[in-house]
């Protein structure tokens, strides 16, 4: 097989079908149809499907830009290589949880890779009513492999911090910086929020008991490299159906804290709980008491057949990491409470609601997100029903 | 000026003096006469002078093995561009407290800098009776400056993130994990102690309560990217005089914590501290509260003229950085202090001592170390007069 060298070029629907048949994926002589279905703000999504066998494959290319909202900023190519490396070492460790990777160009900043649209995004399902039985199950063992299988407590530490440097992802960890820890939190003109909150966001932005929270949390984001994260793990980065659980999109992928995307899962969770009448919500909640039921239960089988570490022979010590991972979860979970309610980015699951419902969500979710970051040490998994019901 | 690519090759006299001459830092027809000053272990140190003019210089260059004790293992040339990198930013930040560097070939792993033999090395000097007025004052600000600026809240996180990138140490790194976190809570056999403290380090082994703190140091060690540190901040990387202070070989240096340095530095004051019969202690102890002292009046200082990071209005932010930078202080003094007294490397200032006193100063070492460990976050500055004496 001989090797080519390409050159950034944004494809198109004949240029994403001549690539694939390059790459041998599928034979010369078949009838491919191609359809962009990204929505065009950070990457070109090609579904490239053959009508007659159904055979079908996706063709992801990173932009070198980011438009949102009508703006427009450069963004690194390398998010692309990021995210197939990433999809890759997931790969490894839990492959029925994410899609195969065929083929990866880093100068193209493609990524040619399995088709799920035979699932749903989680977010869509989840406002349509979907249930989703396995879903608190499959991300709970995903993040608990991910998350102990990347960290020092798995890899030597000096493989470990090559890794590190591999997933050194400015731009991206940039974006979260700001539209995450920082903007909303401050009177920026990136904010979206409707007139009727501006009083609660305006308290919001003088509590400095909640910001102080916020800024730790945001060190910690900036500075902890204790394994490699998803890094934009809301419902919306994940398929699913009754029974298959998939996690894609993970070029916001770096190395950081072990509670990071169990936490914006977590109030991914919660904002689709907060948009539903009360008698409708105790599957989300079980979800999120799931979720971290499996992650402990699935971390701690990981820890005692640790080689790398001898320290975790201590009794205590796995307890201390899992409490700092869930107190920094809450934590985190506060901040994506807040952010998708009054920052750039909203959540579609209460956006969606009629006005008063909306307003309503919109204010408990402020009060809920304030609520976790001030009482972070003190929220256990079963606390949520209560929080959410007062 | 023509640019000679190098391949590696040990230097000896008479290619360290061609090299310094080919950098035009002497004449052609200078009469130099060069000498190898270094311990062997790790680099080549030579000291180079015209006998005539008194004009001198030190071309270091790192060797491709470690030799500790009769061990000899392999390690990564890289660590003299990082040694190199880090004088410059030092020097960038606190001119007057690093030595000057010329010069750097990275494929010779050669640095040539400004010879500071009028200076005495300061473990030296302290256990010669020397007091260094001004050590504290100048290691204080040291400590704050290269701390602050190189961290999030001076330099922008995208561009800090390369810093990080570039500063990624693992072969020095785990040479500290190993011998200072984690090798002397075991009975492993790099560890070197006189049988007469045996129960002593068996009660070390066993005790669970300390050895969880030295774990979550470790932790800390491993993923938290604060800062800039020097790695290997003790009082033989430190040359004084009454006047001046100039802190060398960081060859160790990596992204770590912010209480890192400062914990190793207190650590040795309180190594030789402990060395000294009651009477003489003042001047150390004092050193250490001054140490602390200046760090936080000048990081105070750099902290309200930040520009990067918003969240510093918080007038609670500062506080709990300082104090989480203190306690990890504390935690990092206590593994040094044990390491240095159970592990592969001592120190002369208490291995030099008669017998009876050496046992005494390990054991109130060992005792120190433990207690510093398992109270980091009750002990101040000004603990420590009371600790020792105790």
């Amino acid at each position: 097989m001989t090797t080519t060298t390409y050159t950034y070029e944004p494809l198109n629907e004949i240029t994403a079908i001549r690539l694939v048949k390059q790459l041998k994926l599928f034979s010369e002589s078949e009838a491919l149809t191609a359809r962009e279905i990204g929505d065009g703000n950070l990457n070109l999504v090609f579904h490239i499907v053959n009508d007659q066998t159904n055979k079908s494959i996706i063709v992801k290319q990173a932009l070198p830009y980011a438009k949102v909202v009508g703006e427009s900023w450069p963004l690194s190519l390398k998010r692309a290589t990021i995210e197939s490396n990433a999809l890759k070492q997931f790969g490894s460790l839990t492959p029925e949880l994410v899609p195969d990777v065929y083929y990866h160009d880093e100068n193209l900043a493609v990524t040619v890779m399995e088709d799920l649209s035979h699932l749903t995004i989680s977010r869509t399902g989840l406002i349509q009513g979907e249930t989703y039985p396995l879903l608190s199950e499959h991300i709970g063992r995903f993040l608990a492999h991910i998350a102990f299988e990347t960290s020092d407590f798995a890899i030597k530490p000096q493989e470990k911090k090559e890794l590190v440097a591999q997933y050194i992802n400015p731009d991206l960890c940039n974006i979260t910086e700001d539209l995450v820890f920082t903007d909303p939190f401050f009177d920026y003109n990136t904010n979206e929020f409707e007139e009727t909150l501006r009083s609660d966001v305006e308290n919001l932005w003088t509590d400095e008991e909640a910001k102080l929270e916020v800024a730790k949390l945001k060190q910690k984001f900036l500075t902890s490299s204790q394994t490699l994260v998803h890094g934009d793990l809301h419902t919306g980065s994940i398929f699913a159906s009754e029974r298959e659980t998939k996690v894609i999109d993970p070029e916001f992928a770096f190395y950081g804290p072990f509670g990071f995307d169990l936490g914006q899962f977590v109030a991914n969770l919660l904002l689709n709980t907060l948009s539903r009448p009360a008698q409708k919500r105790s599957v989300l909640l079980d979800h999120i008491t799931k979720t971290w039921d499996v992650f402990q239960t699935t971390w701690n089988k990981l820890w005692v057949e640790s080689k790398v570490e001898p320290f975790v022979k201590n009794p205590n010590y796995s307890d201390y990491i899992l409490q700092q991972t869930w107190t920094d979860a809450v934590g985190y979970a506060g901040c994506e409470l807040i952010r998708r309610t009054i920052g750039l980015a909203h959540v579609v699951d209460i956006d969606s609601l009629p006005d008063e419902e909306r307003l309503n969500a919109q204010k408990a979710a402020l009060r809920l997100g304030r609520y976790l970051l001030t009482h972070q040490t003190e929220i256990s998994a079963h606390d949520f029903k209560n929080l959410i019901e007062e």
